[in-house]
């Protein structure tokens, strides 16, 4: 049971800006720019790994919808999506949630730490992956 | 023409984990961590917002696969999607693409700025951005 669930459920008021069958998008309660959204599964699983494929492509069919309206209702140029999983992955909340984070000329918006590594050994990586996909 | 589109016509080549008829997915040839991989979509366009909604349901529709796919072979324990749209919100390559950027107990990974503001305005704000959802 998670905030987002007693949102779904009606107990807990939400800023909703869209909805349907399998998607719920509302405003950030805390955002970290104007027009910070959460876009939310009506399935109830922590993590993008432990979602239904179709749940995935519901959610992914309607944020470019999403993304022109965030465009158009703020007037912001550029924006971030960010999907945390997992604590050490920055998730606070145990349902899966997309943000999208408006970024706007002033720098509001999301910051990133970009620490770029070495791509070692990656034709045996590569395949390790590929061979993992169901 | 992007790099993406010189490895979707196959004139550069790429560590590839996975290929439908919508999508591409391949290591990302600077990490932040190991098993870093973008998912791009086939259709040549630069943001999310200009994506058709079967190419981001398409998108979408894989994630929860390949998500599963990186933990198996990484073993890692989160993870983290980000997906940047336009140069002030950090994107590089103007070709839609997803990072899907393992996140491991050492901290190697995605870090975040997280500057939270106030919600001002919500109720006006998101019914600014209902009405502009087409």
């Amino acid at each position: 049971m998670t905030i987002f669930s007693a949102i779904l459920d009606g107990k807990i008021p939400c800023h909703r800006v869209y909805e349907d069958d399998h998607v719920l998008a509302f405003l950030d309660v805390s955002p970290l720019s104007r027009g910070h959204t959460l876009v939310i599964p009506k399935e109830r699983v922590a993590t993008m790994g432990e979602l239904s494929d179709d749940a995935a492509a519901a959610i992914g069919r309607v944020l470019p919808r999403l993304c022109r309206a965030l465009v158009r209702a703020t007037g912001c140029t550029d924006y971030n999506l960010l999907q945390n999983n997992g604590e050490a992955a920055h998730q606070a909340v145990m349902h899966v949630h997309i943000h999208i984070i408006p970024k706007y000329l002033d720098a509001d918006g999301l910051g990133l730490q970009w620490n770029v590594g070495t791509l070692d050994e990656p034709e045996a990586l590569a395949g390790t992956i590929a061979k993992a996909i169901e």
